[in-house]
């Protein structure tokens, strides 16, 4: 094949961000806020995973160097604010576009630590901050229970993606492939999870013995 | 005219921390916490947003090679413990020095990200990252709702104020007149909002259709 | 004494992250979380001090290079999702540990920042962020009340620790003795303080003047 494939990565990157994005802003018009309160949620959302990875992984901030990713988002942001209520009744497709790009930059992170040199299990912690660090962001300063309080298929499709990508990269199969299978793992998992409403199973308190703990 | 600015510069720093601490330690005063919740919120408040923009943009954080702007915060958190009902007396008094202090660093931290080398839309994010993050996270750390959930002309403000920085430098003008531009322009706005009760318009959801969306 | 340290520090280092890693993964099994809550909470709380420390400080983020933290705070967080109800009810033993682990990585990160350059305040800093701030960022996520929002001895105790252990260092005496002199304020002073109930005295609000400040 051979597609162009840097500037097709790159337009990847920025439906990504942009249904990151558009899931930050959905948070601000439910709480109603002002077109800078969308803005700060579409923008934190829609870079604040890549930015966690880039940090700990000590590379330069992605969105510093060209900024495209944040224009990106300030433009959803602005979309939405004067179509939310249009979004909100299409919210199904905004959970595609989530999971689309969920199941993107868990490969793209995972694929990016790689290249840093990290090992196997840095590299899917990569691709897990990247796909859930911005809606937990978003969650936790909206006041909403974020992705690690619910039991939805999100974190679990995000890491099995990337493990899938990691370990077919280390065993030698080409970065296409692996990306696209952990990309197709990832994605079909959270959908079918949707369509199912598949949860995973929750800790649930055993009764304890009698005379429980008092303290110290 | 010629001042010796570089100290200047850096007492204004110091004002800047100061007032950023001292809501930060007002916040500990209302939740009645003890001396170390003071120290917390005020350093986490002074220093926060400074420590963001640098670590995105790469750079040495500031106050690890000079911790003079902790130390002053720390001593605004003993001050406040020991005066805060005097502080929430003279509660207008505090909202100037903030005012004052988030006009300042939306200016230092455009510029600091200009000479960093990066394009004007990060500057400007740089400027309102440094303006913003402290108070973001006092808040979420203190159960408040942080500025990016209400609707006071702050964010705009120190927006505007590090457009219009950036602008000026980028088309040419000196460094001090458009620092000064900058800072006087969100110093402005954000004084007369608070004193007209300025606030932005909210997204108001409008009456959906029937049958709204019942998820996937 | 000719005892091994580093493989010994090794191992302090990972008991310290896996009882930050129990601390977490208790709040998971407290919200009935799924078993990726467990990790999340687990990892979060158990390298979160140190990466922020870490990043403050220009350093490699300690384990980007070994992840052997991270895959420990990963087996602890599969071990309390099924085993929690017994470790709830030996919660005293995870306050023991608790405090350990808090002791020791107050003057690890003390020592780390020392090395890194640092002066005396930073140093201390670094000591106290490494101890607290994984379990500020787990009571952040999991809406529980943190440390710097309760009046316990626990930022004291990592603060006296760290400071202890940096005066020694600076005023020429060795690193181990600092270590363990730090290491032995900070552990006996929670230990006590848990044991009597010890807790810093709260500030009161005083009744105001009659008039209070309506705002601007």
């Amino acid at each position: 094949m051979d597609l162009p494939l840097a500037p097709l990565l790159a337009a990847l990157d920025l439906v990504s961000a942009v249904s990151f994005a558009a899931t930050g802003a959905l948070v601000a018009s439910r709480k109603e806020l002002d077109i800078l309160g969308f803005v700060w949620f579409a923008v934190i959302t829609g870079v604040g995973g890549g930015t966690t990875r880039d940090l700990i992984l000590g590379e330069p901030v992605f969105w510093v160097e060209d900024p495209t990713p944040v224009i990106a988002c300030i433009l959803t942001a602005i979309v939405t604010h004067f179509a939310a209520h249009m979004m909100e009744y299409r919210y199904r497709y905004i959970l595609w576009l989530d999971a689309f790009g969920m199941a993107l930059v868990s490969v793209v992170g995972t694929l990016k630590a790689l290249d840093a040199g990290a090992g196997v299990t840095v590299a899917i912690a990569m691709g897990v901050i990247t796909a859930n660090v911005g809606g937990i962001i978003r969650d936790t300063l909206g006041h909403e229970p974020s992705v690690i309080l619910r039991r939805e298929i999100y974190v679990a499709a995000s890491m099995l993606g990337a493990a899938a990508c990691a370990a077919l990269v280390l065993s030698g199969a080409g970065r296409e492939a692996a990306a696209l299978a952990g990309f197709g793992l990832a994605f079909t998992l959270r959908i079918v999870a949707l369509w199912r409403g598949w949860s995973l199973p929750a800790y649930r308190s055993r009764p304890g013995r009698k005379n429980p703990p008092t303290g110290f």
